[in-house]
Order: structure tokens, then C-alpha cells, then sequence
């Protein structure tokens, strides 16, 4: 069975706008789920969540290699565009953009949409350029599907509050739409990058899940100062074999800037290294 | 008589939106005039421009901070809010987008579209953060207005260039209407900033024009290299009275790089200033 049987693929991005087009003016709300995909069941949930709101549902599927650094895993990212599409389908997706590299990126292209403060802490510090990468695209595909609104997922916490903050600067008149990390039994966030794991490092990797509810257990007990908390967890982390810790930060959850002192709310951020697989979790620490 | 009177004003950008929408639903084609104001003939042009081929017509009316340097000219750039709505009304403009700054730029912005290659020469090399300011303000324009279509001079070929890599480059569905220079009879091309030449520097002005019209002279004459033509012309206009050239170049009209011999089409873009006032001008040369 040939791939475009499955579900209505779109390729060309004139196309797909033309498309956008016509649904817009019949007065159906389009909602996106914009992903590189191999799909999990983290990523289900986001369609969930859009379908329930939106009448028309687009998926892009697109791994945008301007998001990767040249030391990253654009090449080998996992990709099972069959298993994707049925998957889709399956959730109630309605259209699939899927366009070829060049077809985003063709020659001459020079254009970049940038979000300043917040892409410099967490995430932005590991990864220079990945934030220029993910606006840049985010952009474009807001552009070409014109959706009313899009879903994101708050696993990837910097790269939500990234988006929400360019679509206030620019006036995209878009709802961001954030759903909560959906987690394996044991506690480790769905990835796509879990795949990479092997068995060892597969129960390494439920460090980062030990280490937030450790820290959010310290905070209950009444500490406030986050070096004790991240001195503890990163400890914890540590005694956990093949991890490497990226970064790990307790900051505000708006502007994502360090705090000393425990807020109402705050954020905490991680980014593990198991092996050769980086890994991302966080958690709001709340304290009454 | 308030200016509210003469014409429908809209200051708040999600009001914008809002009536944008529905007037596109209504299957209306919008058309843009993005202006900092202080109409003259060469903006009605536009605004002709843009009427004929739209059936709804707003002008967006801002003078943009974030495009002026900090030594530039934004705080007396010259303003004529009533002047310009009555001038709007009677060349059929539909409704005003008139935001104030807080509006465009509240606390917390902190996002920027940037075009890179070709905001490098020219006017790029003088005005550091100029085309930022100006890519910026105008997808931001575009998302609030939502239109079809938008008006640009050709007298700042630069911009027009620049922003027809962005529509390009992400995405924009939104046609870019470029339209010739409007000249005085003498010559000298319509702008806002020849309101601040006194008369001895208006007739200094008019070196711009007489250059140009000197470069296409030696190139029908058989002048191939562009170094011997910039020179001419250099000359030319310093023998006017109170003038300082910022830059004389001529470059491919696509990329704005700067060429050496004579292509079949090439851009010459001057940037001159008379006194203390900076005006630009530019023309293309054509070969057989």
C-alpha cells in the first residue's frame, strides 16, 4: 500500500496555502500538530487535543535540519513516515504536510525569525542557533497552513514559551495550545530520542523523573534554596550510570531566568545525557 | 473637526485583526499601504496603485522606532496625522491602522525578522539595524492586516528587495506591489525628508538625479567599468554645494552585490546627504 493511500499528503507549500485557503473562507477552524515525527503516544495526545478543538486538522511532518546543530542527530533522527501517517489517520489527522527540504529551504533563502531573552537560558545555552532554527520553521508553517490554532507540547518547555513569546511579538493571530508530557509507566517522558537507548541506559534514564520528584519532595520538606536542591539532584542523577548532566535550572517560568530563592512557581529544567542520547524533562515546583 | 471623523481609525492590533478576518471571510481582497506618513504625491501613487487592485484598502500610518538609529532622525521625522487621513480619504483609502508605540512594542518584546544577505550592502552598511527594524515592523503589520496585498516604492529599491526575501523566504501569502519613483518636475524624487532642504540645499538636491541621468549617459556612450562611472558621477554631485556622499554603488539588482562591469541590468543606488538631510535615490542601467 503506497503511503498516499493512507491519508491526503501535500508536498508543495503554494499548494498547501491555496488549500488553507478555501477551509478558511468555509469557515472551518484549522488546527496544526507540527512535528518531525516517529510518532509516540505523547505525540497522540497533542492530536488529541487539537482535534478536539479544531474542524480540519493538518500534521506537518518535517524533521527541519536548521534546528540541528552540525554535531546533532539530523541525520540518524529517527524517521517512520508509514508508521506516522497511520498513525495520524488513526487519530483523526486530516491532511499531512510534508515537505521536502528544499522545498523549505531553497536556494537563496536568508531569512530568520528570532526571539531574543528567553532562547539565551536552558536549552538555548546547549544548543546555539536551535531556537532561530525552531521559530524559523514554526514561522514558515504557520504561514503556509494558516491554522487557527497549533498544538505543542510542554515537554519541550523553553521551546513552548519560545513559541508563545513570537507569536505575541509578531501578532500571529494563532492560539498556542500546550499539552501536558505524557510519561511511560515508570515515569520517563515519551521522546522520540528514547529509541535510542539501550536496556541499561534505558534505567538510567528514569533519573531525570527521580531527580524532579526529589527536588519537588525537598521543597515540600521546606528548602527554598535552589543550589542545595540542583546540589542533591544532580547527585542523585550521578549515582545513575552513563549519565552526563547538560544542564539542570531552577528559574522563572516566564522569563526562564535563574532564581536563588524558590517562587510560587517556579521551573525546573533538565538536560541529561544517557550514553550518547540527550534527554529533556521538567516540572513546576509549587510551593503554598 | 476630530480626526475620527474623517475616517474609520483602528488603533489596537486585535481589533484589527478581528475586522480583518471578517472582511476576508466576506471573500474581499484586502490591499496594504504601510506608511510612516507625511503623505506627498508619490504615496498617493501608491495608494492609487494598491486601490485599483484591491477591494478594501487600509493604510497603516506609523513611524517605526525600531528602524531609526539612535542618531537618526525618528523624533523629528517629520508628522501630519490629519493632513495625511484627508489626503487617504480622498484616494479612497478604507480604514486606518494608526497603533501607538506601546501598542506595537509593549514591555517584554523581544522578537526580530531578519533578512541576512542582502540588508548587507547599501543602506544595510549605513544603517545597522535599519532592515531588522523594517522586516520586523512590516510582518507584524502583515499578521495584524492581514491582506492580500501590499504597496511599495521602488525609491527605497532596497526595501522592496529586502521584503520580498522575507514574503518569499517565509512564506507570506501576500503579493508585493512595487511601484516606480515619483519625481518633482525638476527631477528629484518624491520623499518625506525633502521637507527639511532649505533652498539653497533643494537645488543641491537635485545632484541625485543629474548623476544618474550622467551614469546611464557614459553607459550608452560605451562605459563598461562601474569604478570609472562612480567616479564621474562622485564628482558630479560634489560640485553641488552641501553635499557628503554616504554611498554611490552599483550592484546586481537581485542580490545587491556589487559588480565590476556593466551586467545587461544593474542597479545604481545612491545615498547623498545635502546639508543635514540624507536622501536616497536609485535607477537601473540598462545595456543591449
Amino acid at each position: 500500500m503506497g503511503i498516499d493511500s493512507i491519508i491526503e499528503i501535500i508536498e508543495s507549500s503554494q499548494e498547501m496555502q491555496a488549500r488553507s485557503e478555501v477551509i478558511r473562507l468555509s469557515g472551518k477552524k484549522i488546527g496544526l500538530f507540527p512535528t518531525l515525527g516517529f510518532l509516540h503516544e505523547g505525540h497522540l495526545e497533542l492530536i488529541r487535543q487539537v482535534r478536539k478543538r479544531s474542524d480540519f486538522v493538518v500534521m506537518s511532518l518535517f524533521v527541519n535540519p536548521i534546528q540541528f546543530g552540525p554535531n546533532e542527530d539530523f541525520e540518524k533522527y529517527p524517521r517512520d513516515t508509514e508508521g506516522d501517517l497511520t498513525k495520524a489517520k488513526g487519530k483523526g489527522v486530516d491532511m499531512v504536510f510534508m515537505p521536502p527540504v528544499s522545498e523549505m529551504y531553497p536556494a537563496g533563502f536568508q531569512s530568520v525569525v528570532r526571539v531574543d531573552n528567553i532562547t539565551k537560558h536552558l536549552c538555548g545555552r546547549s544548543r546555539p542557533g536551535h531556537f532561530e532554527g525552531v521559530t524559523t520553521v514554526v514561522a514558515k508553517l504557520f504561514n503556509i497552513i494558516k491554522p487557527h490554532m497549533a498544538v505543542f507540547g510542554q515537554k519541550d518547555f523553553q521551546q513552548l514559551a519560545v513559541i508563545r513569546r513570537m507569536v505575541k511579538d509578531l501578532n500571529m493571530d494563532i492560539e498556542i495550545i500546550g499539552v501536558p508530557t505524557i510519561r511511560e509507566p515508570d515515569g520517563l517522558a515519551m521522546s522520540s530520542r528514547n529509541k535510542y537507548l539501550n536496556q541499561e541506559e534505558r534505567k538510567s534514564a528514569l533519573s531525570l523523573k527521580k531527580a524532579m520528584d526529589m527536588a519537588s519532595k525537598l521543597a515540600g520538606e521546606g528548602e527554598r534554596e535552589t543550589k542545595n536542591i540542583i546540589t542533591s539532584i544532580s547527585e542523585l542523577i550521578l549515582s545513575y550510570p552513563f549519565t552526563n548532566i547538560d544542564y539542570i535550572n531552577i528559574c522563572d517560568p516566564d522569563t526562564l531566568e535563574d532564581i536563588n530563592l524558590l517562587k510560587e512557581q517556579s521551573l525546573l529544567a533538565l538536560a541529561v545525557r544517557v550514553g550518547n542520547t540527550r534527554l529533556i524533562d521538567n516540572c513546576l515546583i509549587n510551593i503554598g
